[in-house]
């Protein structure tokens, strides 16, 4: 039985170190952001700038739990790539979706939004958009936030 | 001593599937592509279209160990970032490079370059890029891709 004992904390202890890496980023989360325009722990990094040789803006965003961006838009539209976690999108007039791991959410230009991670998931993204410029908009309150209960 | 044999199994078969989880895509592959500017197992995906409305044109391509595209330029250059695996990037006149999950390439418009797997490897990345053009050019070679003796 010792023997059995010992082999069930040695797996476990292998388990334990798969699981981890199975949550390791892809990419290295960058500076935690500081709370200017969103609300909980963000993690941001620039993985390609727009500049004057390829025009595509590419950037690493990190969530923790319970963080949310204030709604906002871009004049270039963007695209969100959905890495890790599960988080919440929302448009202007649009009811709250749910988005996972593997999905695509594409935010036209000029279309007044917000995203975050849910009260209780973290959620990592990949933006990408050509050159752009975001405007900031108002936040998007705690009571609402909280009391989201997605249609999808 | 029989308990102990159960308990492995199960706890080996806990593993098993958790490293399986650990390799699943983020993204859906898409279609094996025909071999026409590549040799070997490629799935490409487009996971946005550069259109009208928002000018970035994003896919995913999933390449078996053993494959390489053929030499080629991007009018309007593309990043490639790493999701998975390990592979080779060179450029025109400079040594091959290894690539693995979590890099960033940049490969400026009209710089001839090409991309692969490994021969040992598989890898996975998302190319990003503005509306571009893609000039295909000669193979690599079977000799030269084997013979790949990687600086980095």
């Amino acid at each position: 039985m010792k023997k059995a004992i010992y082999l069930s904390i040695l797996l476990l202890a292998v388990i334990s170190t798969s699981a981890v890496a199975q949550e390791q980023d892809i990419f290295p989360r960058g500076e935690k952001a500081e709370n200017i325009n969103h609300t909980g722990d963000v993690w941001l990094s620039e993985l390609n700038k727009a500049d004057s040789s390829i025009n595509s803006q590419i950037s690493l965003a990190v969530f923790g739990p319970n963080a949310k961006l204030n709604w906002h838009s871009h004049s270039a539209g963007q695209i969100l790539l959905i890495t890790q976690g599960k988080g919440y999108y929302q448009e202007k007039g649009k009811p709250v979706q749910v988005v996972h791991t593997g999905d695509v959410v594409k935010c036209l230009p000029d279309v007044e939004h917000w995203h975050g991670s849910t009260p209780t998931s973290g959620v990592t993204y990949i933006a990408v958009s050509p050159k752009s410029k975001t405007t900031w908009l108002h936040p998007v309150t705690e009571q609402e936030y909280q009391n989201i209960k997605p249609s999808k």
